[in-house]
């Protein structure tokens, strides 16, 4: 029995490739494509799962729809904070039945960086992060890359290390990079590029780097398909992928 | 309180890097060095902790007096059979105070890549591996490489994943590597290598790599050092070193 | 004064990448985009340079349609030996103010990297090649990865060099990859992937790592627009993107 | 028939390793080892070639002295400036039999990098240096990968490239990392690392990464040999081991 699936701003660049991305799964049924004006309320009985690609001043509306209609919901549209963040976990906890996961990043590459940077950086003396992307982004580090150096630096907080070494004293351009939480961040942007990101590990004699390469948005697919098939299994509400990849 | 930690095998290449390294660190504390001819048994209430990088035919014995001398064992030699760790195991059962960890690999970079590899496996449609060593090595592919390469090949069986996608029908050379279970792997035999490691999965539209650069002895001593310090609070037979990690 | 250019096998998917760089570059002007069917000799007085983006049953033919219009060729369509060759080598020959470019790659990267290799070979103890394709491919290994063992092969016999360390002896499953002269290849196959090589060359205590990777058909365009730039002032046949580049 | 080789500042740990080296080479044949006091003129006859690792201070009037004595000097002591070449070059040109090389950098693998992130920076769109060293050095960038960025700045402005597109507005900590001459160097301090450079370089669908590795200090002796077996067939003052290569 396939999942009835409906894609919500389904009109967008993400909403087109997650259209696409379903229709092309044997197991799963696309049974709605909704754009601005359309009635998510109507899904109610017709959709197990809804994907939300619209936009930060929908989707919050559009979450709260879904949860009242007992679709579970998959969201990537960014521009959640803590506070809406909060109404829908309330509203959540009074329908046991229903599942939702809130997601910065689907690609699975990417998820998982931040994942291993995580568990490994207790057990390494220095980390730095080098993010790629394209030269069109206006802002530096990314967000992905942040989010990887505060991951690390959280990880050697509770493990109890100090800083890292570094007698850098003399550094006129500002070479070194960003200091996110005592981490090193470094960002290039390069035409062609879309987004890549490289953490370096290393002790004496050894380094290690987990490198991820984004080179298309179908690249978000396996992981918005991952999430599809398991929202249903994972009431109330969770926040990134890795929640759900069972590491 | 510092750990009181022997050598045996001190003599040797790995030997002499551990103690070095156990004398390098605040917490612990070498307090014997022994070789071929030592008696092991004399270590009965003058170590908590003795690690054994002697040789095949010798490693055994050394653990079982060391279990008997109340001595926990952290094992980098060689050699060890099903049958041979059956009967640690069974000494261990009969003295719950004392642990023993036996790894083929203390380099965090090396034992934490196998690990991340395998983690991933089940959610990348393809993995291959590629390994690079010293032209000196007589064997290809690296036990690690192999290793890596059936962790892959499980956890791609336990999640149910299929063959991956390969469409080669021309390769009168061989370039395809060697097909392990299923997993391609690749190796490079290199003037002023190491040990080096690339495992790459990719899905539509991205690429995860999981690098691990060995450049000499040292990078196994964080390893060591980790192990020294966890083996009295892991009773019973442990076997490789992502046991003691917590992931 | 921009440069008239016409697209041979516009309707393709390499012809169709051509005409809208072509469109997009301010100092080139489209000025006929033929498919099959077409006749070639109507760009006599019309276009200053034609691009070929064929089939091997077409490509020659086309070229010495476009010698005797007088209009530069610029060529990507494969399937030419050294008969071909020779023919329009000799066509070229009686016109000397037409010049023809045959090239079986337009990525610059790709195009580099192989150059680049060729140069390093003689000073490096150790050379060998990866690379990386997606699964549709029958063939292992590429073209290009191929060229780039002979290349290094041909250069160390040029300065004299032996062969290279290896002392394997046990690899059961061929692991060490094609021999090609002499220079291991190994080959990947991985889903998402479109077309990668890493060239390895080392010595005692270095390492030096040249890597090329193409995403998609626009990284052939801006080899492709350098060559349409170029051919004017290059009379007479040139084998190989390289040709062009004054490295 | 070998060539007498003297080293100067033997003692020193580049002066070790090269006595080493030398004595390991079959064609070559230590002569002479000498450290502060010894009398430089005393080489007259004796050696061929000499090599200057000594310090600062002391290698101007050393070369001069081997000029004098009719001794080819390979100096890889740093801390030369124009006025001091000068002085060497016009020495040179009243001994049009002496040869003398001064370069700060032997490692093959980084000269050859830099030589080809110059060649291929003209074609293309965007170029960006990534340098990691070891935490104990004081200084950001490394001095090469600063040579490296304004080779590229350079070869860029020779083309008449503009300046690299780059839409950053938003970077509070500064990842952007160092921009020299309008490329921009990013420096990494990582325990257990010795000297690495990565230089990207993307076109629209294509990247190009050229990656150096240091592991130790005998990745100097490849290209300390090659000046050795070189400086006598190269009668005045060359700047840099690429000056020896014949790309």
């Amino acid at each position: 029995m396939s999942i009835a699936v409906a894609v919500l701003g389904a009109a967008g660049r993400m909403g087109q490739t997650t259209v696409a991305a379903i229709e092309a799964a044997e197991d799963l049924e696309l049974v709605a494509s909704l754009d601005m004006g359309d009635d998510v309320a109507a899904l109610a009985g017709v959709a197990d799962v809804a994907v939300d690609f619209t936009v930060p001043s929908a989707t919050e509306a559009n979450v709260h729809a879904l949860i009242d209609a007992g679709v579970h919901a998959v969201v990537g549209t960014t521009g959640w904070d803590e506070d809406a963040l909060g109404r829908v976990r309330e509203h959540l906890s009074r329908r046991a039945d229903v599942g939702a996961l809130i997601a910065p990043n689907f690609a699975l590459s990417a998820v998982l960086a931040m994942k291993f940077a995580e568990m490994a950086a207790p057990l390494f003396a220095s980390a730095e992060v080098v993010e790629l992307h394209h030269p069109r982004k206006v802002d530096a580090p990314s967000g992905t890359a942040a989010h990887t150096a505060r991951g690390i630096a959280a990880a050697r907080a509770r493990a109890g290390l100090g800083p890292m070494p570094d007698a850098t004293e003399i550094d006129p351009g500002g070479a070194r990079g960003a200091d996110m939480d005592g981490v090193h961040v470094h960002a290039l942007r390069m035409t062609g590029l879309v987004a890549h990101e490289q953490v370096f590990l290393s002790n004496p004699g050894e380094l290690l780097t987990i490198r991820t390469d984004s080179f298309d948005r179908s690249s978000f697919m396996p992981g918005v398909l991952l999430a599809v098939r398991t929202v249903a299994g994972r009431p109330g509400l969770t926040l990134g992928l890795d929640g759900y990849l069972d590491l």
